[in-house]
C-alpha cells in the first residue's frame, strides 16, 4: 500500500465515512495547500495535548492555559464540575459527549452531568466494557455521602438503547439511590419539535397526552 | 386529450403523487383485471353513500348498515360521539381525520374529539377558510351548557402550523371557556420514540427536562 | 371491512403505493368534490372502454372516435402500426408502454414497436409468462414474410433484467432472424445524461470508450 | 476557539463534511487510541512527502521508494507517463485524479492521460484559473511535434460542467490539432449501467439508438 492508500484506509475508519469518500479526503488533501495541512497536524496533535477527560464527569474538556496549572499540578476536574454556582443537587447522566454539548447549548440544566462514554445495545453480555457504571457508581457514593446530591435524570436517547442503558442503571444504582434517599428521574417523552400525530407511535402519543400541560 | 390522459391527470391530483407516477396508475388499472376495476368503482361510488360527516366532532365515519337507519332517519353521529360510555368531560381536538385514527390507534384516551379539518399556515388571513373554528365554538357551547365539559386538548402537530393553529383556537375560544370554567391544555412536548439528543433541540431538551418524571 | 378499509386495500395495490398513503388518498376522495368523484368514476369506466391493445405491437391505445368504427368493425391496430409512412425496416422491441411513450417523445426513432408487457427476472422459469415471446415471434414471422424487416433493435433497460431478457429474445429468434436475414441490435451503452466518470463502472466507461465519436 | 474547536473547522472543510459531522469526527479521535492518532499525523505528513505531481499528465502519483531516487534526482513523470509499452498515440483528458483512478481501473484503455484538475462552471469568466488549459497545450504540442499523437479522447461528465468543459478545450486546441492533424474525440453517450428506458431524457436515447449494436 501507499500513502494515498494507507490515509484513505485512515480516513475510512471514520464515523460515517466509506472507502469512497475517504479517498475524495485524500485527494482534497493532496490539492490543498501546505498552510492547511501543517494546521491540520498541529490541531491533531494539540487535541492530545489539551484535551483531558474530566476526573468527575469524565467528559473530556479542553485544558484551559490560564487556570489548567496550578502551579506544576494540572487541574483534572473540567470547568463544569469545578463550577460551585451550579447546582449540586441534580447530575444529569447523558451517553456521549456530544449529547452534554447538546444539552448544555439549549441552557435548560444548571446541575451537574455525568458521560457514560456510549449506550449500551439490548443484550449485550459486557455493559461495563460499553459505559462508564463502576465510574458512575464511584461519583455518586462520593457525593451521595457529602448529602448534597438529591436526583439523577437519565437523559438518555428515546430508542432501544437508550431505554435498555436507563434499566440497566437504575438496577445497577439501586442500592446507592436508597442508601442516600436519591432520586432516579427520566427525560419526558412527548412530542419533539417537528413530530406529526398522523406518523407518531402510540407510546408516544401516550406521553404526550400524560404531559400535557 | 384522450381517456389515458384524463385519468392521469385526475391521478396527478392524488396527494404527493406526480405526472409519472400518475401515468403508472393509469397503465396499472389497464393492465388489472375486470374484477379490479369494478371493485375500485364500487368502492369510490359506495365510500360517497357510506361515508356521513359527524354532526358533533366533523369527522367522516361509516354508517353501519345495523344502526344506520332509525327508522327513516339516518343517524348522524359517529360511533364515538353516541358512546356514552366515554369520558365527556375531556374533548381533544385535533388537525385531521387520520390524526384521529392514529390516536384512537393508540388506545390511551377515552374522551371524546373533533376534527379541525387541517391546520393554519402561519399568517393565513383567513383561519376560518381552513379550520372548522366556528362548529368548534358551536360545539364547546353545546357541551358548555349541560357542564358536562371540563378539559380541552389541543392535539396538534408540533411544527409551526400546529403552534399558529393552537394559538388561534385559544384565543378564539377564550370567552367561551373563562364562561364555562373549562381547561384549555397541550399535548405535551418531549422525546418522542426514535429522537437521539445528540440532534434534539433546546425547546425539546427544555421540555423533556421538565416532563421528567 | 368497511368502504374506507377496502378502497384503502384496493390503493395500496397501486405501484408504489403503501398502506399509510393509500389511506391519505381516500380521505383525499372524502373531502374531494362530488364532481371531482364522478369524473374519476367516469375515466376509470372509460379507460376500460376506449382502450385497445393493439393487434401487432400489442400496446394499449385509445380508440378514436372517427377512426375507431370502420362501418361495424373497430380498427384494431394502433395509429403507428397503421402508419405507412412510419420506416417498416425496423422493429423497436421495449419492455412497457411507458417506455415506448418515452422513446416516442424523444422523437429519434421512426420505425415501428413491439411492447413486451415486462422483462423478465433473472433464473425465472417461465419466462412465457413475463413477455410476449411467443406474440412477438408470430409478429417477426409475418414482417418477415413480407420481406419489408430489416432490423430488430433491442431496447431494454440497462441493468440485469434488461440484459436477461434481451439474451432470452436473441436466443428465441435466432432460428427466425436467421431464416429472413434479419438483423438483431441493441440499444448502445455509454455515459447516460449526468453520469460522472467518477461513479461508472468498467462497462460503462468501456462502452463509452468504444462508442466515442 | 479551542482546539475541539479548531480542529472541528478544519474537518468542516473536508468535502461533503458540515460541522456536525466535523464535530463527531473531533470526538472520535478524542477516544481512538493514541496509535491510531500517530498513525494519522504519520500518514498525513507522507502524503506530501512522497505524492508528486507528474510533469506531463499533472497527476498526483506516489513517488516509489526504489525507483523515486535516481542518483540525487527525483523521477517527475509517473508510472504511466514513463510506461513505453502503453499506447503513445493516444491521449485521455479527464477531470480529476479520482476520475482517472476509475477509468483506470476498468481496464479498458492502454494510452497516455491528462489530468485537467477539474472542470469549468457554464459561463466562468477565467476556465484558466479552473483547469489546466496552458498545460494540456504545452502537453499537446510537445507529443504533436514527435508525430505519435494522432488522438485525443476527451472522458469528461456527461453534465453541463462537462460538456462545457469539452467545447472550451476544442476550442482552446483547434490550432494545434489541425497543425499536427490529431482528432479529438468524446466519450460515447448511451445507456449507462442502471438506466431505466422509462427515466431517460431524449439525448440519452437518441444516443443509444445510433450506437446500437
Amino acid at each position: 500500500m501507499n500513502s494515498i492508500e494507507r490515509l484513505t484506509k485512515l480516513f475510512a475508519e471514520f464515523p460515517g465515512i466509506g472507502p469512497k469518500q475517504a479517498k475524495r479526503f485524500v485527494y482534497f488533501l493532496i490539492t490543498r495547500s501546505g498552510g492547511y495541512i501543517e494546521e491540520l497536524k498541529k490541531e491533531i496533535k494539540e487535541l492530545r495535548d489539551e484535551i483531558e477527560m474530566c476526573a468527575d464527569c469524565k467528559r473530556y474538556f479542553v485544558l484551559s492555559t490560564q487556570s489548567g496549572k496550578n502551579g506544576n499540578e494540572i487541574i483534572k476536574t473540567c470547568n463544569i464540575c469545578s463550577d460551585t454556582s451550579r447546582d449540586q443537587s441534580v447530575l444529569m447522566v447523558v451517553g456521549r459527549d456530544i449529547d452534554f454539548e447538546n444539552i448544555e447549548k439549549s441552557h435548560s440544566f444548571n446541575g451537574k452531568y455525568f458521560i457514560l462514554g456510549g449506550l449500551v445495545p439490548i443484550l449485550d453480555k459486557n455493559p461495563e466494557m460499553r459505559i462508564r457504571l463502576t465510574e458512575l457508581y464511584n461519583l455518586i457514593d462520593k457525593f451521595g455521602k457529602t448529602g448534597s446530591l438529591k436526583e439523577i435524570i437519565l437523559a438518555l436517547d428515546a430508542n432501544s438503547e437508550g431505554e435498555y442503558t436507563g434499566e440497566l442503571i437504575k438496577s445497577h444504582l439501586l442500592p446507592l439511590v436508597s442508601k442516600y434517599n436519591i432520586k432516579i428521574s427520566e427525560f419526558g417523552r412527548g412530542l419533539s419539535t417537528g413530530t406529526e400525530l398522523e406518523y407518531s407511535d402510540a407510546e408516544t402519543i401516550k406521553s404526550a397526552l400524560q404531559n400535557r400541560h
